[in-house]
């Protein structure tokens, strides 16, 4: 059972979950992989998987089987787990419960492909689709909290294996990081009563120098603040607190605009490693006017280095301004 | 000139430091710095760097010349820069100002060793007291906040140069991570009147499972809510707030206990990649009953992936009991 400890001094909850040491290397996989017969995720080897939770499949074809198009399952080496109470307990000065939870592996496509860019735009929308029904359905539990959507794209980024494929990880509390976004928030919210997510989107319009792209329903900025060269946000124009409200035509478009934006910073930045996360409103919460859901990519390009881990700070070497100059005018056309 | 940018939700800095594109990649440098005499850290190169700011070195010697055992110099691609003012501006939304600040070198030995676990004693001491003695210079300066104490070994580890050195850099605002963990440990003192890191020390004897060593007057614990395999922080144990109000003994002290860790850190991970940052009180504050300063070391084993990224929760799969015992029982003897 893994366990979830709090760091007394500043509440950050860690996951010491041993099962993970178990599973494969990048470095012995990224190897295997490429004879495709091995690789866990595509067609034909369900049976080297966890069974299915969701699929997107053709009608007449059966759970755990070959004709699905994108594909949910457990985790085979879950950081936490399902099944259990928390269990919340204290040791002098320490705290910790046992870590509840889920996490599940997205796969993007039946066919061995790495780059989700180059996925076709109908396999990518019904990955957005099936981030939808996994949360609506996480919901419905209540221990469940938090359910943080994310991919990592190559050994640089932490992948262990190449199949295009995403995470859903959901935590039993409030991770650190979304409860600072959601305080900053609410303090602007209280302040000018407006969301301040709004209020960037309306701030980039005027300075107009960190677009990359405007669609109809969302805007694709290089974030004022960047903390990693290229880093990039997709904010739907629209308020709305919670990814999983989000309408089908929303995210039949935001298909697009993802595919868009990997596809340039693949051609701009010469195939990085990248992670993205989806920063969406707590399960348990009702539609928030203070908070707006949205995705951060970043590219590793960087290593981060002890005077960020100290402090906090980051040093990034390229203006955002630059780099949406860059990816503005990447053009993908001939792809 | 650099730049400082807060980030409008989560109130974070980063700094935009076009000037650091230029230095150095890596890749380049670790090939030809093999040939020795291309190496700018080596004594007999003092004329590839900047000028000294301060220096352990032979009586009869002169600065930027050789007889140096320990040097510290200004960085040549500053992260933030000593002259100027802050001028801070508002632009609708967003926050900035210039990146003032100070970002030094501190070159460890005058020879070409690579792994600080490997220098003489006399050497790793000079160097604590340089650390000390850069701080207090620096405080003597108003608009200079935080000074970070830090080393990045191995490229894994964001090091650009192998000859075995470390940093200061000087912020003029107090980080995120200081500052939440200053604000933590004031919240335990106000409620519980005592330090929590003298706490800490005190649980640590008690479980007595997480002790890697223990001297005279540093104790190095894997800690209890470890975010990354093999996390190694010594905290001295007498309760001071201010890394430079440290006496010589006690400095001393640190410098064999830092080799020892370093070394059996060394052994066991088979030379890795790691950072250690001193975590210390603000420059511009009295000595404090609440902080205790400390060193963390971060091995480089794992990848920061999505989930660490997008949550701030960290998933380790070494518990900080197994990564002590097996520090504790590492042999440096016959080294």
């Amino acid at each position: 059972m893994p366990e979830l400890r709090k760091d007394p001094i500043v509440g950050r909850w860690v996951i010491i979950a041993t099962e993970r040491a178990r599973r494969p290397l990048s470095e012995t996989v990224v190897s295997s992989e490429t004879s495709e017969g091995l690789c866990p995720f595509c067609e034909g080897n369900e049976d080297k998987t966890t069974n299915e939770i969701f699929a997107c499949r053709d009608p007449k074809t059966v759970p755990d089987q070959k004709g699905w198009r994108v594909r949910v399952v457990p985790n085979k080496f879950p950081a936490l787990q399902i099944e259990g109470d928390l269990n919340k307990k204290g040791n002098g000065l320490y705290d910790f419960m046992n870590g509840i939870g889920a996490h599940e592996v997205i796969l993007e496509c039946p066919f061995h492909e790495t780059s989700m860019a180059r996925l076709p735009q109908s396999n990518i929308r019904e990955v957005l689709l099936a981030y939808r029904e996994r949360l609506i359905d996480i919901k419905k539990d209540s221990r469940m909290v938090f359910g943080m959507i994310f991919k990592n794209s190559g050994a640089a980024a932490g992948a262990s294996l190449q199949h295009c494929h995403s995470q859903l990880i959901v935590t039993p509390i409030l991770p650190v990081n979304i409860g600072e976004e959601m305080d900053g928030a609410l303090d602007f919210f209280r302040y000018r009563g407006r969301c301040i997510y709004c209020d960037i989107l309306h701030q980039e319009f005027l300075d107009d120098k960190r677009i990359i792209l405007d669609s109809p329903a969302f805007l694709v900025v290089a974030p004022y603040a960047s903390r990693f060269p290229f880093e990039t946000w997709i904010i739907p124009k629209s308020h709305n607190s919670h990814y999983e409200n989000s309408s089908e035509n929303d995210l039949n478009e935001l298909g697009s605009v993802l595919k868009t934006v990997l596809l340039k910073l693949e051609i701009a930045l010469d195939n990085p490693a990248y992670n993205y996360m989806i920063h969406t409103a707590p399960l348990n919460s009702n539609p928030l006017e203070h908070y707006h859901w949205h995705i951060e990519i970043i590219p590793r390009l960087t290593k981060v280095a002890g005077f960020e881990w100290g402090t906090g700070f980051y040093i990034n070497h390229i203006p955002p301004e630059q780099a949406a100059l860059v990816l503005r005018n990447t053009e993908i056309d001939k792809v």
